[in-house]
């Protein structure tokens, strides 16, 4: 039995749901309002202490990291493969794992910054302070890897596109998405002919930007990139993996106040 | 024909040297001397754009990313395994990547702030500020992800272990010390009873913490990490791999600035 701790506007969730659904798998989904922080719950910090989706529970064993857990799947279920064969593929594909590092902790930098601070903004004044402190500065969490986050809330959430970080952050997203296009230009999907682990980890980013009203970061400049994301759209799990687990009221928010965001985003990346 | 560009005191480098050695393959190295700058040679900079080391070239296949080549060379030379043969178990030391998105950034904050900020305070002052700027403004490196190491950089020489964030980083190291504990608690290695990958990667670490004088971090208060440091020293590997190709004088200043370092490190851990 598979099952998925999960939220809908997750990016790292997104992947493995990306996987579950493409290697035809069955699994049961246990759906955490993480905008609620149904994440910090005892239950399922037992299983995540980290306090992050997605977490799998495969049989018993459970499994965190997406990127651990998309080549888990994998290499259980072999059917359907979703890696090259030869070890030369494989380590061109395992190269788009720097979303791990890179895009990853930026896209809550770019979500709050053109999104959630308008969100949270709603919350009344002690839940808003309750939801700015965090539990990041609990020692589980610190291991996260980035201990200025609440810091950085706080910037993001009085100065918006302005705060500290968040402009390098677009940028660092406009350098992967060059690095999509010069890919492309070579073959249909990121590391050959086939689709693989590599389109899967950089679906929910570039689809992040695409919810954020933000899709003229390639539609005018990168072709390659706009037909293989056309591509992606157009598989049959697509629209259930990544549209419908979005909350309707969180996907008519990204796109506003994304695209209300969008032309000082471009200024940025312009600049 | 396996060839490395590497460098002595890199801990990405000292990873894939010690897969080649473990694993008995014959190689070439083509060594950098990074505190020169001969990354940045632009014959280099055709193999890897983001100028860093090491690079791997096998039969001309040129491969980046120390985690990535080093499963690529498990892959490609099946004999003497570094991976556990079932999925679970690859997911388990997958899961030690962890290296790649919060150590390793951290390393060069540990290094610069108890080390490399006395050894670069001796350069004359025009080469000083030519080694501040660095490369990282361009383009490529943006990539990188550390978009503020330049000005962290700067911090770092003036202000040294009271330099933002690098208090964060010393925890950061000690919260993965104690992950270790609480692994080695369960079996002598990282993911079970063989040498994998996972311990391959957090070596270099380890061994950073220890050559700057403070094996304080787990002598006293993790004998299970200590069993497993103590092990990992008796490998014959160990020796060639880590302290042979580190220049003398660069292991006396880490010795030396690091063990000076090392009372207010552990005012920093004991906060």
């Amino acid at each position: 039995m598979i099952e998925l701790y999960h939220h809908g506007s997750s990016v790292c969730s997104a992947k493995v749901r990306f996987v579950l659904m493409e290697k035809g798998l069955e699994w049961t989904g246990r759906y955490l309002d993480i905008l609620k922080g149904e994440h910090f719950n005892p239950d399922y910090l037992k299983l995540n202490p980290m306090a992050v989706v997605p977490t799998l529970v495969h049989d018993g064993e459970v499994l965190v990291e997406s990127t651990v857990i998309c080549e888990y799947l994998d290499d259980t279920f072999p059917a359907r493969p979703l890696k090259p064969h030869a070890p030369l593929g494989r380590a061109r594909m395992r190269l788009w794992k720097a979303v791990d590092e890179h895009l990853q902790p930026a896209c809550k930098y770019i979500t709050y910054a053109a999104c959630h601070r308008h969100i949270i903004a709603r919350l009344p004044p002690d839940k808003l302070e309750q939801y700015m402190k965090g539990p990041e500065s609990g020692a589980q969490t610190r291991v996260a890897g980035d201990p200025n986050w609440v810091d950085s809330k706080r910037a993001i959430v009085s100065m918006g596109l302005q705060a500290p970080g968040v402009a390098a952050k677009f940028r660092m997203y406009d350098d992967y998405l060059q690095k999509m296009e010069n890919a492309l230009t070579q073959h249909p999907w990121l590391v050959g002919d086939t689709f693989t682990l590599a389109d899967i980890a950089m679906t929910p980013h570039v689809n992040r930007l695409d919810m954020l009203g933000m899709s003229e970061m390639w539609t005018r400049s990168r072709p390659h990139l706009t037909a293989w994301f056309t591509r992606v759209k157009a598989r049959s799990t697509f629209q259930p993996c990544f549209l419908d687990y979005c909350p309707p009221d969180l996907t008519a928010d990204l796109r506003t106040y994304g695209s209300q965001s969008w032309p000082e985003v471009k200024t940025i990346l312009n600049a």
